[in-house]
């Protein structure tokens, strides 16, 4: 009964066989080898477009890194204030950059509301004085699990452009967000104005991989050098190319992200039919965030389930987490069985029964 | 009639004389020289207290070193979020620490209230994933030309320390609020939990000359070498110590401060005497923020009056910037006379019978 | 015939089965997993000392990290002007450091002579002007593929300590240097003045992991923070540990370490015994470094030999590559078999007689 | 007799004057203001060319923001090893520059030679390995007080743009050098090469102003970004401009350094004229290095002298300092009379003979 993250399993049985299979012989070191150039075409087919493809090990490296190749050190970079890259990677933006601030926008789910950026963006700026916000950071699925619609995307980065902004997205959860919205790589991304894509992997059955994809390759001049230098380029490149190749071969990432997805709604089902619990905002993806009551919480963790409380920040209008309640994140991925799920729903109910009845 | 800001005179006659004086005959370079040796003195015994100071030529740069010197590279600033190192020092603080994290924080008139800084401090944090806030700085006198009180100041700092955070104030126009305090220097500063001060002087009346004074000698191990990389060692030290001598000397700061106060009040005065013109905070330093017809504004750049429109966001509850008016800033100095604000007025009221009667 | 690199080759068999049995289950993230802890606890074992253990994807980021913890902004790191961190690293340690600056000293075979860095050392400095080196960073095998005596070690470090400066080494090969030593891993680092070790296991067997070890655990402050905000947390920690796990278990990395030095040895054998050929270093650990006639090397790349040319300086004194020679790097690794060099050294032979008939 | 640098003087009588006059009434701030502007256009008709002028208040400043300008911080920037740059200034163009590495060549009295330039230029790299070196700075006057002729500079500017390079002028002592060569500003700076010129103008004249000149206004986007981040936009801008104006009024500025270097001649000329001294390079500038005996050297400075040791490195071919001697050096500036100068030789002589009697 552990939903405490998609990060907590290893790879994913085609992934993990992928590299037993890429150990064998001689390969050229640093990036300069077949699989690393397979995995290269077949991102430029799959998003239906030449791209820059840089591998890297970790979410934080491929945000930093991407969002220091679009943003000046003396740039600011704006985002939703729960983003993971202003909230939970330790200043990596701001030290990748050499300095770009950050500025974290609120808004419910998530998710940024089209008049708030509109509103920042247009606010007078006097320069050199005033930090000039260069580039927006869009995270699909957003921290909340909510998924931006294409329409969304469109109508923010248009809002971004317009004011000379360029768009990168935080794909930590690509994949997740994509089988939700049914559209291709190439619409959820750069034909929604995405520039830059942090393409993520880990979280969906790799163990480390992600790719830095700047749809513009000429954005992408001296990526290499910054990758370098930031000891993210591995000299044994088959490691990040062989799980990436197997990642994507036959829709083996779309299928992970398809069932995470589903389990996360059995979850969501279940937990919304108990007494006094309920969802704040629907499951888009593969994270469940319940309000539950907080003897429920203590009760079913007692009998061994895990998970995280969350920040009861970001609510709808007119929800809000009361007495005697918190609210929680609960996240499902491609090893989430149905049978996981149902004893936590099981335990759920069993602890409610207690904690109810206590 | 130019109320532009307070950096728009030169250096108050005293201080240009002690330049002229300073300028006979070699001195050590790189403040060797006698008259640094001295203004560290006269800083000791100004602030009843061993401290490190370095002389540096700008506010930005007495801000980002003192703050670099606190706060290490993954940290977190906590600021008011129109504090001028959060937003018109075109991302200072965050080059010369390395990356440390700007959080801006709302509150009236310039100030943070203890309550929100308590709940930013008391949330929950995991390392080593969120940043951390390990500094909190405070303007004095505030953006808005507030000033904080000593208990103020005392309530702040404690909340800080708590937390494990160390404090930092940015005194651009500390001597403005001094005067208004009725404060001793050290009052005003360490004994109110302050652990690096920027002292300013060229608003009020040098040429460039600010002072980074370290209460705790401790803390600026160090700094000597993060001012020579960052430029800001001047090689003949004279420029910036005789200024600061002269600035000292006789109470001639104080002066000066006390003067630009009244000056300030003077104009606030005549300002709110006017139809349809009001202050949303009363006036404690050397600037006036009315809020100001439209109309009124118009016909009073066209007289001649130089003043800059102000954003209007951290008004006090009730008060709002209505259809056709708008929120300015009027900044006096040691050099304003009272001719100058009494042209003003009379312009004003002149404008304001024009306007009024359009 | 691939002699390339000892990263062209994956991982060695004991630590590809560690990583696919540890693709098992859920386990906490973040480096909270209990393979990471057991990893920490027999580096502690291994270097019979509490120390600081971190793990990371690259030595670039072993490296970078750990001279970074080691050495501020405005501080010098000493090395030898061939080590991999001032001539292959693109700039890693100034940029993780913050701007240090590295100080790259002659010497023959890759090796720093006491001489050389005392003389750096005691040249007089004038602070803050002159970059004063706080950091020694020795490589261990060298670029050159010579070991550092015990004895050599403990001169260099002491030489560094009375210079106030701390010691890191460089140890990318450190298993093969420390099987030719016949020492303990702690005679060869923290007894012999070595304070941080960038302990390498990619070169020797692993796919990609290698270890910060801090001997002073409190020199590690905030390494947490640096390898977080660096991108080089890896959220799903169980890959890094298992590989070390495999790799020191059962002397497995010591095995490595010998059979590659062993066929370098082998290889060098043969190509002496060829007219023509010379080596003008022995070799100490897994490289070989011959001085060829380029018709040779040309005859060799036509029969498939995959390898270097090296650039030709800190050779012996008396040593030179002649017209129509060049110096070249081969690498040998765990995954080199006997065959393998025999294969190379008939080919050399063959072409020998070839380019010596033509 | 202090001859201990060129900033142990003030201001020059028409400078210090000029700021005097500037100091009248209200001008805009931030480098806003009409003298400000007047030269920036001095600058354009000095120089025959458009180019982006941005005053500060440091040679340190200019130097490192220039070079970040030129190089990102993955580059490397070629240097004499003795360059202020590498060897002065406390690591700040790595700094500045987010990282960028400084590669210093030898050279005899502080000059790069052609070949050793082109040797370096000529390396193989391998990207994204190894820093290639983007930017080339050259010091004029040099750190021992030669000129380059407009000969060396065309070549070795050739040489850099050759490979790519982009070229930098420290011009802390660019007038002295200006006087020497006979040429046109024009000629000794963009039409020999310089892409980015320090203008110095504190070592000859003012308290504390510079001038970053670069000639193609499009490398100069975002200097003034990184001019602000840095804290060197003064907000009295009129304290930098006022001293430039002056400066560059009336041949103000040459008639300074010839001054300067006549008394160096004077100088020299003195002290070659003592038996047991000589110079190893000719007086070019204003900065002479004889080679004393060390007796002489105590004597003097008991006699009240007061001048720098130097280290002993660069000297040309065959010659050295022996034992009982040393190498030093003297400056002199502006102010320097032709009575100090014979009263330095005046001791000299006294003590020559006190210390060959001893």
């Amino acid at each position: 009964m552990n939903f405490a993250s998609d990060n907590i399993w290893g790879a994913s049985p085609p992934i993990l066989e992928a590299l037993v299979r890429a150990n064998e012989g001689p390969l050229a070191s640093y990036a300069g080898d077949p699989i690393t150039r397979r995995v290269e075409v077949t991102f430029g087919e799959l998003f239906e477009r030449d791209c820059a493809v840089l591998l890297v090990p970790t979410g934080t490296a491929a945000n930093a890194l991407g969002l220091a190749a679009l943003c000046p050190p003396w740039g600011g970079i704006v985002c939703h204030e729960h983003a993971h890259i202003i909230a939970d990677e330790c200043g990596a933006v701001g030290f990748q950059s050499g300095g770009a601030m950050l500025i974290g926008l609120p808004g419910v789910g998530g998710k940024i509301a089209p008049e708030t950026l509109e509103g920042v963006l247009s606010a007078p700026r006097r320069a050199p004085h005033n930090v000039r916000p260069m580039a927006l950071s869009l995270t699909q699925a957003t921290e909340s699990g909510l998924v931006y619609s294409l329409d969304e995307l469109h109508t923010l980065s248009a809002i971004a452009k317009a004011h000379g902004l360029v768009v990168h997205m935080d794909g930590a959860r690509f994949a997740n967000a994509l089988v939700r919205l049914g559209a291709t790589p190439a619409e959820a991304s750069w034909k929604a104005g995405i520039d830059v894509l942090s393409f993520g992997a880990t979280k969906n059955g790799c163990l480390a991989a992600e790719a830095i994809l700047v749809f513009d390759p000429v954005r992408a001049a001296n990526l290499s050098e910054r990758r370098m230098r930031a000891g993210h380029l591995l000299s044994k490149g088959r490691l990040l190319a062989a799980q990436l190749e197997a990642y994507l071969a036959g829709d083996h990432w779309l299928e992970n992200a398809r069932h995470a997805n589903a389990m996360a709604e059995r979850l969501a089902a279940g937990l919304a039919a108990l007494p006094g619990v309920r969802l704040p905002w629907p499951v888009e993806a593969n994270e469940v965030f319940p309000i539950l009551p907080l003897a429920l919480d203590a009760r079913l963790k007692e009998l061994g389930a895990v998970y995280h409380p969350w920040p009861a920040t970001g609510l709808p209008p007119g929800e809000r987490v009361g007495e005697g309640e918190g609210l929680f994140r609960l996240v499902t991925a491609f090893a989430t069985t149905p049978a996981m799920v149902d004893a936590f729903l099981s335990a759920a109910r069993t602890a409610h029964g207690v904690s109810a009845a206590a």
